[in-house]
Parts: C-alpha cells; structure tokens; sequence
C-alpha cells in the first residue's frame, strides 16, 4: 500500500483564496488541497488533508500520524510562532515533518521570524507560494524511499 | 534559448563529501554542480555553478546575474549570517533568488538562526540536504514560466 | 436590518463576578451581555455575544464575523499576550475590531503590556471598567455611520 | 457648580487639521476643543482645554487640576513616551486621568508602543479618532457620578 | 466526603511511555493515573485524572475545580510555557495548584525555563520523574490538613 | 549501614522561626533539622544536617559528599541565583542532589527566578515549605533503592 | 563673602507636604527650604533655593551656577531618569553638583533605577529623606574648604 | 525674496567657547552665528539664529518654520537623543531639516549614539566641528534649487 | 547605654590608602575607623569596625546586628553587585542599614551601576569619599532619634 | 604638489546609476567620481577614486593611503555595519576620513543605524544624496589646512 | 633571591583527576603543583601553591602578593565568571596575573564566556590542558625580565 | 620529515610595528615570522607565515591546512569577532589551532570581547604580546606528540 502523508493547515489557512489575493493568489483551500492529492497520485503517496484553527487539533493529529502517516507536511501559521506544543508533538510521534510558509516570513513581523517548529523539522521551505506544498511533498517522497539523508544522491 | 540560472555556493561549500560525511554524505561538491545541470537540462534551465570563499566573489556574481541570469540559487553558508553586502546586492540586482542551505541551521548554534539573505530572497529551502538544489530548480522554473506569483496554480 | 456587532469574551472571563469582587464588581457576564444588547438596541446594533476559554473559537468567530457582522467588540483576555493567530483572523477579515481590557493591564504585570491584537484593532479601550463595552459600542456605531475616519466629527 | 474637567494636549496637537489630512482629517483643535465643551455641557460637565509644546507646563496643570479640577482628559503626544515628570504629577495630585490618542499608537514605531502614563491612568483610549475625547468624557462623568469602580453597572 | 484532587495533564502527555522510553520509562499515562488513584485512596484524597491536548480543556477543567475540587496537580506540558490563560485561571480560582514536571525543564531548551504557572502556583516540583505526582498529592493532603503554611510542622 | 544524606542549608536559612514567622513560620533551623533526621530515619536514612553563610563551605561539603554520601537536600539561599561554584561541586561529585526552596521564589524578585543549581540538580522542590525538605528526603529515598529513573513505578 | 550654593528641585517637589504625606512626610517645600537656609548659615554657606517643573529652567539655572555658585545641590525628581541636557550642563559648568533624592529611588520601579546626573555629580545621596539636603550641603562645604579629594581627612 | 533658514540650537549650546575649549574651540555661539549669517549671504538665504535649553522652545521654532522658512539646520545637543516632541514637529511640518553635531557624538557615550532626529532628518552631518553648520547651509541651498533628490546632479 | 553602629567594609577596602593614592587618598583603613570612632563618640554612638574579603563574614556580621546594633554602615566593596546573600542578611534583621561607597561607582564600567544592597538599604551615598562614612553616622544617629521618617524634620 | 584624497566607494555602489533610479538618481558611479574629480581640482586636492565589493580590497586601499593620501573620503556601503576590520584600518594609519551615506541609513532598516566606521572617523555626512561627496571633499580641504579642529573657524 | 610566583586555583580545581579524567585527565592537583615547581627551578622562579573553595581566600591571597611575589598564575574556576572582588584585588595590588583554563570555556554554557578577570589580567590562556600553567609561568618568566611589553623580542 | 604548522595572521597585522608603537612594540610582521620560524626549528616544526587582509584568503588557507599541516596558529585579527566562515573551515578540516591575539582584547571595546574563533579553538591565548606566537607554538607541538589530551603530562 502507498505511503500516507498528511497535510495539516493551523489557523487562518482555510482564509486562503478568500482574503488578500493579491497576495495570495485566488486559489482557495479546497484548490490546495486537489492539487496535492493530485501530486501524491503522481508520486505514489497517499495524501490526506485536514485545517483547523486549534492548536489541539493540530497536535492531536500529529499524534495520530505516528501510527498513520509516513510524513507530515505542515503549515501551522501563526501558531508556527507561539505553539511548544507542536514543537513537542512533532518531536515526540518521529514522523518527517516539512514545514511550509506560502508567504516570506522573513520579510514580514519581526515576530514571524522565530519559528518554535523548525529545529524539530527535517525541513523548512519559505515564500514559494502555493508550489511549497508540492515541493515539500517531492522531499518527503524521496526521503520516504532514501530514508539515510548521507546517502549520495543520484540523478 | 534557454533561461540562465546561477547556482552560487560560498565559503567552505567546496569541502563537500569532503567533511563529516556522517552528516553531508559522501557527494561532492562537483556531483552536485553536475546533478544541478541534469537537472536544468530536464527542466530547460542553463545551470551556470560557481563557488568561492570570497564574498566580495559573490556579490560580483549576483551583480553578473542582473545582466546575464534569470535567476539564483544561493547557498551563502556562513555569510547567510553576516553579509549585508550579499542582502544588498540580491535587492540590487531584482534577480529572482532561491536561498538553499543544506543542513537545519535553525537546529544548530543561535548564530545560524538569523539570515541577511530570507528578508530578500524569493523563497528558502533549508535542511532538505542535496535535494533543497533540485526543489530550488524547480521552483525556479515554475517562476519563470509564471511570474506572477498572485496566479492560480494548476495540475 | 441593524448592523450585527459581536462581543467576543475570551478565557476566564465567564468568571466575571465570580472572582475577585474588589476589583472587577459584582456584575456577570450574563448582566454585561443583557446590558451590551441593551445598549445596541440604543445604538440601532444587533449584539451578539459568545464567550471561550479556546483560542481556536474566538479565530472560528472571527472569521464568521466575515459574512455576518459589521463590527467586533474583542476582549481576548490572556490570549491578548499570546495570539498570532487571533491577530492574523482579525486582518483576515476585514472587520473593524476594537479591544477592551476591563481592568488597565498597564498597571500589571509586564508580560500584560505587550498587545498582539492593539496593532490591528480600530481602536483600543483599556481600563475603563465594564462601561469600556459600551463605548466601544459607540465608537463602531459612529464608524458604521461615518466610515471615513478623516472626515470632520460634528456635534 | 458642574464639575470641572481639563483637557490637555501636549506638543503638536496644535497642527492637528493643519498637516497630513489624510490621517487626521481636516478637524483643527479649536474645533475639538469646541466640541468637548458641548460635550460637557451634555453631560454637565465644565471644560477648560489647553495646549502646550512645554513638559513643565502640562505638569503645572496637572497639578492646577489637584484643587480645581474633578477629572483630566490627557494627550500628552510624544511626551506619553518620554516624560517620567507626568508620570509623577497624574500620581501625585490624585485626579482621575484617561490617557487618549488619537492614531493608533501600537500600529507606529516601537518607541510609540511604551507609554508611560498608562499604569497611572484611570483609563487609556487608543485609535478612535477625535471621538476618543468624547468617550473619555463620557467615561470621566459616569466616574464623577460613580466613583466606586466595584459597583455593578446598570441600564 | 473524601477531599478531590484533580490531575491535569496536558499536551503530549497522552504519549507517555509510547516515546523515548529512556528518557521516560515505560510506564503510559495510565499506569500513573492508576497509581495516583492509588495514592489517593491512601492519602484520604479523590483523585480525578483528565489529560487534553486543547489549552481551553485545561482552562475549563481549572475553572470547573473553583467548585468541585480542594487542589490540584498539574502538569501542562509545553503550555507551561506559553499560557497566560492556564496562569489566570489557577489565580482567578483559588484552589491551591501543584505544578509538575516529569524532566527537568532547566536543563533543557532555555524556552522551558520560564513556567507562567510557577508565580500562581502553591508549589513546583521538577525533575523527579512520575514521582513527582505521589510527592505533589502528598504535599496538597498535607496543605488540605493544614492550610495555614506558617504553622509549625511536626513529626 | 544506611545511606547517608546531606541537608546543607545556606545563607540566612539559620534565621529561620527568627525572620519573618508570617511568612515562614515559627519553626528555626534547629527544629527542621530535628525532622528531617527522624524523617530519615522512618526512610531508613542517616542524615547529615550543616549550614553556612559561606559559598566555600557549601563547596567544600558537596565535595565531601562524594567519598561520604548517597544524596543530597540542598537549599543554597541566596547562592542559588549567583554561585557557578556550587553549581561546578554538584556536577564535579555525581551525587543526587535535590534542590529546595521554602517559598515560592517564582512569585518573588526576578533575580530570584534563574537558579545556577537547578541545571544539574537531580529534581528541584520549590514553595512547599518545610514539607519541602521532607518530599526531598522521600525522592532521595526512592532513587537511592530505584536509580534508574526510567523503571516504571510501582504501588 | 561666603561661597554661594545652588539647591535646585525639579518636577512635583513643589507637592512637598501636599502629597503621599505617609511617605514623604508633612514638611513642605518651603519647610525644606527654610531648613536648608538655616543649615547654610551654620555652615557659612549662602543657600539659594529654586524650583521647576521645566527642564529648561533647571538647565538655565545650573549654567547660572558657572559663575555665581560654588555648589548645586541638585534633586531633578523625575528629570533624573530622562534628561540628557541636565547631564551636560552639569558637565560644562564644572561645578560641584551632589545628586539628592528623598526616597529610595533604587525600591521603586526599574525605570527609577538609572540617573543620567549621577555620573557627573560630586556625590549622591539616595533614600535619607529631608535629611539629604542637609547632609549634601555639609559635603560641600567640606569640599569648598578641602577641595583635593585625596587629601587626608582629620577630625 | 531670498529663501529663509532657522538655524536652531538646543541646550548647551550657549556656552561654546565658554567650556572645554580644547575640545570645542574658543568661538562662542555669537561667532558662530555671525559666520552663519555671512554663509547665508553668499549662498542667497536668509538666516535666522535661536538657541533654548527648552524643548518646548524648540517645537515651537519648528512649527513657526512651516509657513515662514524653506529649511532648518538643527543641533538640538542633549535632546537630539531624547525628544520624540521635536521628532514629531520636524515630520509635522515638513520643512527639510538638517541634522548638525559638532562632536562625534558615536566617539562618545553609548547613549549618543541613538538620534530622534535622524529617521527624519534630510541629512545628517556629524563630527566636523563648527564646519558642520556652513556644509548644512550649503546642502540646504543645493535642495531648495534642486529639491527633486533623484535629479542627476552636475558640476 | 549609648546606641551601638557597626561598620563594615567589604573585599578590598583594608587596601585603602596602599592602593591608587590618587584617587583614595593616602587615608588608611585605620585612620578611616579611628575618624569614625571619633564622630561616634560626638554623636552618641558606640562604633564597631570591622573588614573582611569574605562575603559570609559580612552575612555573619549583619545578622550579628539583629541582636547587638541599632544600625549599620556598610560598604560592601564589589560584592555590593555580586550578592544576594547580603541583601537577604540585611532584609532579614530588620537593622537600618546605611550603604556607602567611596567612589562615585556610577561613573565607572557598568557592572558597578546595580547594587542588591541599595533596595534594602535605609539610604545609600555614593562618591562622597571618606566623608561618606562620617554622614552616614550622622544618618543613623538622626534616624534612631527619630524613627517615624515621615515627621517634619526641624533645626 | 597638492594633497591626495582617496574616494573609497564599498560593495554595491558601482551599481549607482542602474538600480532604484526613483531613490538614488540616475547619475553613475562614473559621473559621481567625475564630479569629485571636478571637486578636488577647483579645491586644489588630487582626487583618486576607487570602488570594490571586497573587504579586503578596502582594508589594503586603507592601509596605503597611509603613506599616500592626506584624507579619505569613505562609502563603505553595507560592510559599514559588519567590518571590524575597516575600522581597525582607519585607527591604524590616521589618516583623517569623512564617512558619507547617499542615503539616510537612519531611515532605513534597523541593522543599518549601527556604524563600526562613525567611532572612528572625522567626520560624518548622511542621506544628502551624491551631495555627501562634495561637502566631504570641502570638509577635509579645509582640514588639511586647519588641521587644529579646537582653532577658531574664520569667514 | 629569585622572584615569586604564586599559582592559585579556584574552586574545585582540588577534584583535579578525581572527576571526568576523559576531560580532564588523571593528573592530580598534587601532581600540577609538583610541576609547576619543577618548571619554576627551570625558569628560576619560586613558585608557590594554593587552592582554595573561598573566594575571600582567593582575594587574601592575591592582595598577599602585593608585596611577596612577582607574578601569579590564577585559575578562578567557576569564581571567573562571578567575582568582582577578585577583579579589583589584581587591580589594586598590581602584580601581573595570567588567567588560566584547562578547558576551553568559551565552548561551553554561554554563562562561561564572560570573565571578570580577564580585563584585569595581563594575559589569558585557555583550553590547553594542564600546559596553560606551564605556558603561563614562561610567560611571567620573561615579563618579569623585560617588563616594558612595547620592547622588541628576540630570539 | 618534519610537521608542517601555518602561522595566519588576518587584516591589519601586516601595519605591526607600523602603528601605535607605544602598544604594540617597533618589531614588524616580518620580525614576528622570522622568530617564529626560528622558534619552529627549535621545536622541530616546519613554520609557514601568511596574511591577507581579505576573509576569504584566510579561509582558502585554512581549507589548504587540511592535507598540508598539523596545526594552525591565527591570529584573524579584526575578523575573530564577525567570521562564522573561518568558524565553519576550522571546524570543517579538523586541524588543531590555536587563536592568538597580541592585546588583551578583553580591555578593550565590548565588540572585541565575542570571538567566533574560540569556540573551535583548539586553545587561546589572548594579551601576552608577540609572546603568544611562541607559546603557541610551543602548545601545538605538545599536542602534535600528545593528542590525546587527557593523558598525564610528564615534566
């Protein structure tokens, strides 16, 4: 059976589309979330979507993916900047976690620049836009078939 | 013909597969450079590679790529934390910049925590290892082809 | 139809009355909500009030005020000091929103100081007691009436 | 007699209406110091307003208000940020004081995010325009009449 | 009747003896929800064990003791760290709270050195692994007992 | 032979019953001493009890604790937010050390909130009073017969 | 002719006696100058007092001192903590400035903690009541007599 | 008529030549003045000279400035690192002010080294003794002809 | 039986008149504690002096006081920024305690800007070489005169 | 022969002219040292002009000015805010150097209001556009010839 | 006579090869001591011992060899980074003092990178093992033959 | 044949002996690395001497040191306190070195007091003038025949 992903949205996301186009583009979540079953098709992951604005969401379904998942991709939004929690859970259930920001968090709040989730990621992609999601889900396949990160890579 | 992209690594980049294999892998330097053009040839990029240890070398490249480059992939290693040059050259120039860095600054000292570069680049890839230059391709490419990121997104 | 205005309470502060009489009074928040609906039905406003201990309701809540009101009157209580993500729905939307603090948080601990809410509220009212709800009333009714904030006030 | 009430602007609110329109709208401060007197004659209220670009002097009629005034509605401008003197005099005399500005000082320069009249405000009313003098009047009468913050409040 | 105390767990501690069992033992939530039941019964105490993910449940359990329970244990995990929430409910209570930690957070990462709850808290106890709860349950019998803390102890 | 223990207290704590009963009560140092030996010896422990106003002779006990005692209960007073060099001796020496504080030093001074011990203390109880000492005897106790903290606990 | 000494008091010390008369006592400012002329001519010394609520008055009046005086007892109140232009021209005029406060600025709150006039001052004296202005008027005479500090002392 | 120019000296800055005049030299405000004036008449301004130790003084020259002068040179000495009054009043009326210091206020204490003025400042000339003001006035006169900065410039 | 002072003198100050003449003086710490015997004797005052380079003497010595002194001068040399331990000593005997200091230390490296003594102490005089010592004896003297320091002082 | 001044222009300048015309004018980094060319000749100074994205390069420009230039005018662009080394050069071979912004660096990021070169320059000229060179020049003409900054300045 | 070297170690350092010989080796303080002596007859130096836990002890015996010794090699441990005491013995005694490590501090807890002895210090040698003392001796060796450290060296 | 060890000396030390002579001595760079290679004869080392004034050249050498050399003395001058690059190739080759600096840059500017160096270091020795170039040595040649630095030392 094909490998299971999860895509977990925080807070706010299930605005996108909806809010601020001309920063965010007019694709709304529903749009997001097509699209990467459709690239887990191609890439042979199975790819289950789920938003919620609770920080207990978040991490219960994280919980859940250390019996369901081979790998999360994760965009927390703002609680990105505030959750320990997270922090925890991801650290805590071992499952690959790619976090995801649509938007330049670098160029943004001061606030945004810490993030309590990245040194518990196996990785981090910022400011690609709507592409970080499918790019995070190419890594996650890859590592999901070359699980040893010093192994050289091959075309 | 075919857009010019830059990859431009800076110092202590030329000692890949050279040091800590445990943590880079055995590939080197010049495997990377040559996975990095297969893979502009199958995405219709010219994949231009350079590094040095200099940075005034870097900012004479990404002042090159104004006139000469679509876009670059940056993987400043230690002068991400200290060059204000690099930041103002990247504004300078209006050259799309991807920033890669290949281990999880973010889990290493508070020094690698901060970035000249993320406030202007277009987008960051961090600790996806030798993978963040291919992912950065592609991001590229996309871009290129669709420069307005506020655009739909499709299959 | 009369504007809609929601008053969001945030946690604890369903133990309005309950607690620590000396300071905050004898009054519920049942009796702050009978007379905030009554000083709508002054002000020609449909009130309407919620209260959680979850941040994630109070985001829910904000992001219907969206489609269904035309103004919020916010006290987050201690979410105030700790929400990025009530800050981000509150830009979301689009809804002027004003904060009240029934008690001046100025005069407190210092890690009450810091607002994540202030920089996108239309206003703030800090302080004043209970009667901060109502003033905050009046103020979305006026700028319901009079949206541009930099047209002369008349008598 | 009516109970008296200062209101007090500190240095620059005598440009008001007089530079950038677009923020302040066109309002100069002869025109809101007329409206706050109808406003206390409304609310049975005497007003006296003044204004200075000198510290020493709003301390002086700070502590002119000690005999002679029942309530201060204060804008010290910049001085807000700066003037440990005010500080001292609000403390000193005892009169009820509500702090009032009229931007919203959190959405400016970090240096405006500090006040220092604050923790020793009876109250503090942020962003809403020129109506902030009329609510702080309003605030300062129900004071006036109810002097015991504890006690509930009623329709 | 029976005193009764409540345990309150918070995030992630639902994964109690599923994650790093060298650093945690084997033992699950369970397990020490059984023997603090144990202890209870030995103690004269009702002991309630809730464990939640949501910040709100342990907010909404804190307010639900102000009339059912005489102390509380709590150990809250990451929101140790990050809820003024948890800090204001415990102080708008009353009912005496026990903070606990399995680790010792001050030898970890310097974002769990400060504790929101430990300023509120009637006690802290860190370090001592799942024994923490058997001393804390102890301790509130004794304070239950004898809840002056100034009177003398005796053997 | 039994265990031996150390109680090492340090400066000031010899006022203890002398300073401030209110808020310590009127048991002195002597009387603590006195239960914590019978408390030892109910565990089945002989403990040792000094103080000091010293840092040196705190340093050169916790020294003499290594070729002499199984544990240590260490309320340092005052040293505890400013000796590196108690801090150095608990680590030098490998011997269990538990730290105490009577009251809740959270709730104090912030020069009070960092301990230099806690980092290498095997637990720490704080706020408890003089039960305090006693909890810690207990820990001490039950890692003296179970030193491997991760052994599941038992009834 | 006897020496002439300055003793300036800045914002609010005019409130002597009419304020907080549980921690400032009844004696007002005219008490206290009274006293300090009276000091003056036991110690030869020709005492002239002054008061302000205006920076630039006390900046006047100490570049005065350059010429007339031999000494400045000098209390800024509120000043203290802000005021740069103090601090230069004590530094200009070169003449021996003591440094008095009333009560114990250093129990208060932080922002009362730093002076910008004591590092220029010949001395400060902190926390002794009315009774700093006498003791800095003995210290100057001392210092007009015996102006070598390192000069030994004699009864 | 010839354009004006106020130049505006704060606190202080009466006493050059009277103090340190190894450092600051022996000409006094008078010549200062006096050279400034003739400078003036080469350069076709009018120039008109104040100096105050008063803040307020200062905000009031500022604000007279916008209907009666072209340009301000301004050394505001000590209030330069602590006016937000006279920050506000040079952004309020928009009359381009250049920023002069005679000494290298970054050669000095620490607390020289922040200035109000310069985020509002047209230009800034620091360290070049009594030059500074002629260099102000010819910048000056190049911005009034040239007011457009982004013209090319010629000899 | 006259009332009895101690004065103690910290780490360094037996150097006193051995070490930079220059600054000190060549008075010794000999003469120093004659001088003060001397004005003792004037004053009423039974003085007592003692030095020691050990911060536990001088905890030792203050809590001395508790039982045989009305009063304490002390100059704790650089342990004044370093010690908690005395701060605690000198709260816990409730003995006014007066702190003096040689050298103006606030015109020296910011390390010597914060004393813990100062918040404790009855007063503080800094800078005021020897004659430091002689007012604060007189301090004390006037202070177990006249205890209430709020009662108007007279000549 | 007349005085040598070097033009030292940092990383990014020899971009003037191509990038950002709407904030730094169309004028290239040909036409500004053209100018200063123009300058020096009517100053009687020869004007050698250099530019380089290097530290190192201006380090070594630094070094030989040396034995070869009476002054150094100073643009180090982005390496103002990071290079020790710069500023160790100018110490080290004392030849006078204005430092010149184009634009007002105070204005812009907080990461450029700190300078390592404003300690040790002679001078420096901020935000007066390509200005800043000219006034330099004229600036350091006249201190060759009156190289005693403290001798009165002459019309 | 030869001259005299004291060599003092801090507290702990008498663990030496008691605890974590993989660090610190398996040398005893004995064994250091006896070499130090041996390297001493080599240089014709008397070196003389001591360790001590006290700080006070530290600070007897360097204020000792103000007039017994010539040099002193000092090894504060932990007292390094907390004594102020020590800093103004070396610098009131003035005897030229190297500042031993064995380890390097500055890659451990960051509370280890700053020590106060260091800018009193007349050199500092860290991280190489028991050599430091060697190293250090040498160096006091030839110092204390040419003492003017601007001479010239030679072979 | 004999081990290889670089000596790097980084910008500005080229200008020793040039510059402040008073400090640093009238011997040159050339003087220096003439003794060094001397001292390495003595010691049996193969000396090779360096510098650059360019980061970038100090890194190339660095990287060369990894096949060529068997230790590193660097002296990084001005760059210790802002190269991560040099950090990294340190770490990166694995060649033992030692960092030098010829003042105590712990007297001097707090900017000097934070070396990115030391944390790699293999030793440091820091203010013993040009003396440091040969103990380094001489500590490197020690480790070359005792790498494991744990093992006894033998006189």
């Amino acid at each position: 059976m094909d490998p299971v992903v999860f895509i977990l949205n925080g807070p706010n996301l299930n605005l996108l589309g909806l809010r601020e186009p001309a920063v965010y583009g007019s694709s709304t979540l529903a749009d997001v979330e097509a699209l990467a079953r459709a690239t887990g098709d191609r890439l042979g992951l199975v790819v289950e979507c789920r938003q919620s604005n609770h920080e207990g969401d978040l991490v219960d379904w994280i919980q859940e993916a250390r019996t369901r998942a081979q790998g999360i991709v994760l965009n927390a939004g703002a609680l990105t900047h505030t959750s320990v929690a997270i922090h925890d859970a991801i650290r805590g259930v071992g499952v690959p976690t790619i976090e995801v920001h649509i938007s330049n968090v670098h160029a943004r709040e001061s606030f945004r620049h810490h993030s309590y989730i990245s040194p518990v990621a196996a990785g981090v992609i910022v400011g690609l836009g709507l592409d970080g999601y499918d790019l995070a889900l190419q890594a996650l396949a890859r590592r999901i078939k070359r699980p040893d990160p010093s192994e050289p890579i091959t075309a």
